[in-house]
């Protein structure tokens, strides 16, 4: 009697969600954050007095800013990014988005058509990924190594693509703090990259989402304060700094892009709450408030490296994060990742499997993804003592935890 | 020098925007509401208690909700719903969107391929047009009459699509405070459509953005609610009822449907601030804050139809809103308000022509539709009398404004 929805599902339909039930207990996925480090006092000071100063404009779409967003959030951006990556922007050129999510959109709906190539580090974001697949773009991964993506490797692909008479659209990198491996690129590979980008007349797509979490504080200039043609697209986000579920990012492009970005972003505008009370609190605070998110970070990091220790030994190699909220495991060659995430998840802990982390998913079928950001030290702890029992019951490693020797 | 974005911009980057200016003086479009009506203290009351006692939760993506959205508001819109529309919908059946337009987008997502049909009003909201059009998707438009979408006209052109082997993915409608003729769909004629619907086996697509503004305070119960067959999708919003700029709407659908939307709904959330702070104020006072509303937009309406027949007499017609924002208005038929539009705007006054709120542009070449929910009243009357003086000495008409012929 019910209508039948599943009868007239367009062909993009492909998946079903299921109800949510909540998170598991040891939830090492996902990109959230440090709860009591959001600054929910400051932030609703800052709310109550700029909504009764300025709330009235919410009457409009777009307030008195426009399209681009809540202008004196725009102004913030803007000084914020010229202290911190040495990049020079006008509120202009300075669009603010839903998450640096709809950003990425937004760039991949103005640029790219089914049929274009993208490059893009081989180990990458699985969002990233999984929109290009929606959008039918091919993409070659570049080889990484401890300073991210390889300059050889780049030139490599860009010339047998131009010998084959193609063009990638953009080269896509996420250069501090690279997302899964962690790695910050040097100034050096920096000028690198835009000597290539040149040479091949290819923009580059900068994605900054975690540049302001560097541990020590220092990070080399953005590409896009190196890069003197106009060339970068920069996207950023206050996500992982204040909170993700507030969905407050932005892009940083010239006037001559934004102006065709803009009327496909069809969404009347985006919310104007979270951008006025952005805009009122972190002129103030913003410094402090990361500068205090960095021994907290450094210290779930550093719990998480040695649980990995105790409970893995030698079964696991990794780099230590340098910044971010996440962790970039290798585990041994038998050990199936995609398998271990359903066991490990019906156990009540949940990891990020290498292969949706990946452009080949075989060459990291072997590696995992653990957040650190959002669990507690000591749910830390408990959750990589448990991933190491699970492993052990699934494929024989880690053979010793702690003091402890498993049969 | 400067790299050229504009020799690798995708299919889909046609136009481009020009950089915001403001607003004309006299802005008698855009869906925008009354400024002074925005609830900010109250606002700032509720969020200020609730992102204390809640915010931390923002860290994670989804906070404690997952991606429907913040359970407190479904909560709220699934009570509110079964007062004001006769809806019983649980929250798992509510997903909360950033405006209706993303409830819109994620319909048109999980049923539209390219070369889909839809039916729907012949008037109607250029947004739902422009939306069809980028997707590539056939539309028709069933003929209204003071009483909104025509049952004859729907049957006949459901039947010659099946006649030709066709069936349309959904039938759009607007009940209640139709857009842009403001009319309202009496009960008797919602049967119909839900019987006709049944019959040719074709879901129905609600929209109800505007229902909570009938002046009268009495609407018939939405269609969703007549409804046996989960067959109809329900979209609302807070848009016109407390402030566009917040971006909070919602789709009401059954489980088998939102659950193949979910995976659509690819931003991560939508805005958690304004989900909470709307779950904090509107239950104690959503409905005194509407209550409020109706004789503020009641006299807006009687100012503009007051304006119009003192400034253009008997070179209009209309029918005076029972509801909303708007009012459509029919023009002499040597009135083209395409060409209306443009030079109205060269003289600050901005108007939306009929044809981009047509199916058929053509039909209401000669029609305007006319905002008044943001604009004072002695602006309404100022902009009103400017508008006549453009149209007269544009096409002719009208000769007579108030005690003055022109010539």
């Amino acid at each position: 009697m019910a209508f039948e929805f599943g009868s007239v599902l367009s062909a993009a339909a492909i998946s079903k969600a299921s109800r949510f039930s909540g998170y598991p207990p040891f939830h090492f996925v996902g990109g959230n954050i440090d709860e009591p480090t959001v600054p929910v006092e400051a932030l609703a000071d800052a709310i109550s007095k700029v909504i009764r100063d300025q709330g009235h404009a919410m009457a409009k779409y777009g307030m008195n800013s426009g399209p681009q967003g809540y202008l004196p959030l725009r102004e913030f951006v803007c000084n914020c990014l010229q202290g911190r990556t040495g990049i020079a922007a006008t509120p202009e050129e300075v669009l603010l988005t839903s998450g640096s999510l709809q950003a990425m959109d937004l760039v991949n709906r103005v640029l790219l058509d089914k049929g274009d190539v993208v490059l893009l580090e081989a180990a990458n974001y699985s969002g990233a990924l999984s929109r290009l697949d929606a959008l039918g773009v091919d993409y070659a991964g570049i080889e990484l190594d401890q300073d991210g993506m390889r300059m050889d490797a780049l030139e490599r692909v860009l010339s047998e693509l131009a010998e084959a008479g193609r063009k990638p659209k953009y080269i896509y990198t996420i250069p501090t703090v690279q997302n899964p491996t962690g790695s910050v690129m040097p100034v050096e590979r920096r000028r690198e990259m835009l000597a290539l980008a040149k040479a091949y007349d290819v923009p580059v797509f900068e994605d900054d989402c975690y540049a302001d979490l560097v541990f020590s504080g220092e990070r080399p200039p953005a590409i896009h304060a190196l890069d003197d043609d106009q060339r970068v697209i920069y996207c950023g986000t206050f996500s992982k700094t204040i909170a993700p579920a507030l969905r407050v990012g932005y892009l940083v492009a010239p006037w001559s892009l934004l102006s065709s970005v803009l009327p496909l972003k069809t969404d009347a505008g985006s919310g104007a709450l979270e951008q006025m009370v952005l805009a009122e609190y972190l002129p103030e605070h913003f410094d402090d408030h990361v500068s205090g998110l960095l021994p907290m970070l450094t210290a779930k990091a550093a719990a998480l490296c040695d649980a990995l220790d105790e409970h893995f030994g030698e079964s696991v190699e990794y780099d230590r994060p340098v910044g971010g909220i996440y962790l970039w495991v290798s585990l041994p060659e038998n050990v199936d990742t995609d398998r271990l995430f359903q066991v490990a998840l019906e156990q009540g802990v949940e990891i990020n499997p290498g292969s949706q982390w990946t452009v080949d998913g075989t060459a990291n079928k072997h590696r995992m993804r653990l957040c650190f950001g959002h669990p507690p030290i000591d749910n830390i702890r408990e959750g990589i003592a448990r991933l190491a029992d699970i492993c052990f019951e699934e494929f024989g490693v880690p053979v010793r935890s702690g003091n402890v020797a498993r049969d």
